[in-house]
């Protein structure tokens, strides 16, 4: 308890990676983490069914595809899918994001397949 | 499960409040909150025995004091204070910030006295 926590700088943790799709830990809270992803193109549809979700875009432009109608987000806006909600990310230039959940949780939820990994960390 | 979630702009959400130390939930995770509040000058200091926080500056510049030495954070810079940790803000100019914690957490942890309310929701 004697140390400081060390804080995290949102855009330096973005230049140290440049792979899409591939989530990279920043920050544990209690059985929580918090996950950087760069995103482009589109994504698999999925569904987390034990979690909702937390996606905040930092530069660029989610279209979160819903199957009652798309969520379209820029820089400084957050949305929570909720548990059981399908969904499937497209962005269609270079997008970064931060995600909340909790850990364990992966990126293809349900879906599996050959995009399915646990995020590294950073 | 039929309705698309909706998208929350932080900037939005922090143009619809304006008193400091006061604490705005913005979205539910699980049984988590991700709150906004506006800080100008020191707060008290207090520790959160249960639980860690996530703490996010989106403008200004916060001082977090800790017994260790203190932690300054600028837009984007996020830090994860742990569970037990005494810590007390400060802020020299408005500063806001995004919240991440288990719903109920309140924002003089362990210390209680005027300055103790639990969030409202935005």
């Amino acid at each position: 308890m004697t140390n400081s926590p060390v804080p995290v700088h949102l855009t330096d943790k973005l230049s140290q990676f440049s792979d899409l799709w591939s989530q990279k830990k920043i920050a544990d809270l209690n059985d929580y983490e918090v996950k950087l992803a760069k995103l482009h193109g589109e994504f698999v549809w999925h569904t987390h069914d034990d979690t909702d979700e937390l996606i905040m875009v930092i530069s660029g432009r989610l279209t979160l595809q819903l199957r009652a109608g798309d969520v379209v987000l820029g820089p400084g806006e957050l949305v929570v899918v909720p548990r059981g909600v399908e969904h499937c990310p497209v962005a269609e230039e270079e997008t970064a994001i931060l995600l909340f959940e909790p850990a364990g949780t992966l990126n293809t939820g349900d879906a599996g397949g050959p995009r399915s990994k646990a995020p590294e960390s950073l």
